[in-house]
């Protein structure tokens, strides 16, 4: 089952089923008018969803509709939590070096590096990146997440893949230049991490096949401004989501609707892959070329993110954004 | 005027004005049915929900019932967002020397620190806080804190006042067994900073009179187990909520709904006034004792948070809570 929101005025935007092959949808109204309401009651909710996508597929879906990536917002447009990880050790073993820092303590730890995001605003995925400075130094980072119902406080690894109802794309849109002074005062992302993007199109795990696992075993396209940017794999993800499960929920119980993101996907065969940021490209030159020299983005240019199937087929629609000056109402 | 919430199961709890004196209360359903809806429309909201606590004062309001601070939750069971500072020099400068850390560069960071709270799933202000482990060293933490409405990214300090609607009380319980092993991660907190406790009743910054100019000048009285843990004045917040506002809105836009918090309160006469943390007393102990005696809380022990006015009364109603041994459903 696919499903997204489109644009209708209200915050939390309008649930529709999306068909398999991202050409048509229908209205979900009937089940739950958004998808943040269909999470609070996602059992009574998803039998019926899937009903409608299985007429949607079938052609017997009563009022279906093209469907425009171009009118989605992110598929849930706030949430009550989003928390993301930094799970590939290839890009911690490259942003420590960079930095002149031992990789080996975040590499070999027991423990997924975890944030928590602010929810309360995510971007549109085919909507402007909106940020008041250049000078921030501006970045993408290419992700795979989840949506899951509510877990209790203490759930397992190894129990944990009945809360993972969706997966998604996401555009963890950083601003380096404060990266170094909030790390080190330990109290996470305030400036560096604001507003987030996700995939036009959330995807039940079913229809990922047997490239799901806990993990999407599959690359994720990066362009920036139309070229080729990265196409790191998924699969190399140090932690499973069901392990990132099992660390959010260790002192607490986590909402349905929460989002967790595995943190920028990246290979050891960067040389032939590349990177899904900026930032982990100008750590692979500053390592092996003595400086960084690819730029932040600037106000104009222009991010793509798709993950395409063995098919041909593109999974989530694409998250296709400007950066562009924030205006102040 | 004050607000509160009370239970009516649902996540957000039923809209309710509060009487100055928190004896009586009168729904606000024809207003709003919760407070995170009327954030959504606060200015909307506000003349009607004043129009109310007016006719309630004056002993007009059709409805009104006695108030039981018991049956509150907190003033949002849940929001978008939930930010918190450590805005207390004194406190920052204590738990610095007492692990052996140089404190000026916190103490003088033009700055705030400040992390992002989980929001998901706060406790209610008379029941239990339910964790897992004793051994994760409970620990409670009295704050002050502000509800805002919608700020645009760039807010400044001196604009802000404007987005202060409601001021509140908050015991950000902690779990410190994680602290040292989050913040040498620099991702924030996950393990130690889970569920937060708001106080029963939200109040307007007009009700706190000369008391309020952006801090809260009145002392914040912790409890542990029926005896006085502390009574530090929140007057010494290095940064005022205002400076606050503009720090949390520098990359983003603050949605409608959004909380922010002041940090543990802490002065520098911590010898006559106590401390709002055991962790803090804990670090006095290390200092000036050479070890640390005050022992975190066992399941079964009780925490009361409140702060009385100049005329002996009771601002926002008390949080006084039950540590208990959280039972997975």
């Amino acid at each position: 089952m696919k499903l997204a929101t489109l644009r209708n005025g209200s915050r939390d935007g309008a649930l529709v089923v999306v068909s398999r092959d991202l050409s048509r949808a229908v209205s979900a109204a009937a089940v739950a008018p958004n998808l943040l309401t269909a999470f609070e009651n996602w059992s009574q909710c998803e039998p019926r969803l899937r009903a409608l996508f299985d007429d949607l597929e079938a052609g017997r879906a009563g009022g279906a509709f093209a469907f425009d990536q171009a009118a989605a917002l992110s598929p849930l447009p706030r949430s009550f939590q989003w928390i993301d990880g930094s799970c590939f050790k290839n890009h911690l073993r490259l942003m420590a070096l960079a930095t002149g820092r031992d990789p080996e303590p975040e590499m070999n730890s027991p423990h997924p590096l975890m944030y928590q995001g602010m929810s309360d605003d995510f971007y549109a995925p085919r909507g402007d990146v909106a940020l008041p400075r250049e000078e921030d130094f501006i970045d993408f980072e290419g992700e795979v997440g989840i949506i899951i119902d509510e877990a209790p406080m203490g759930t397992r690894a190894d129990e944990a893949d009945w809360y993972v109802k969706l997966v998604l794309l996401i555009n963890d849109v950083s601003c380096r230049a404060f990266v170094k002074r909030e790390i080190s005062l330990g109290f996470g992302w305030m400036h560096a991490k604001a507003s987030t993007t996700f995939s036009p199109v959330a995807v039940t795990p079913d229809e990922l096949g047997d490239k799901w696992d806990g993990r999407v075993h599959l690359p994720l396209r990066v362009e920036r401004n139309g070229t080729l940017f990265g196409q790191p794999d998924a699969s190399q993800m140090s932690f499973s989501f069901y392990q990132l499960i099992e660390h959010a929920a260790h002192t607490r119980k986590l909402a349905a609707g929460t989002i967790i993101g595995s943190g920028t996907v990246s290979n050891v065969e960067y040389q032939s892959v590349g990177s899904a940021c900026i930032a982990e490209r100008r750590s692979i030159e500053a390592i092996e070329q003595g400086g960084a020299k690819t730029p932040w983005l600037k106000f104009g240019e222009r991010v793509r993110m798709e993950m395409i199937d063995p098919k041909g087929r593109s999974i989530f629609g694409a998250i296709d954004q400007q950066i562009v000056r924030y205006a102040r109402p």
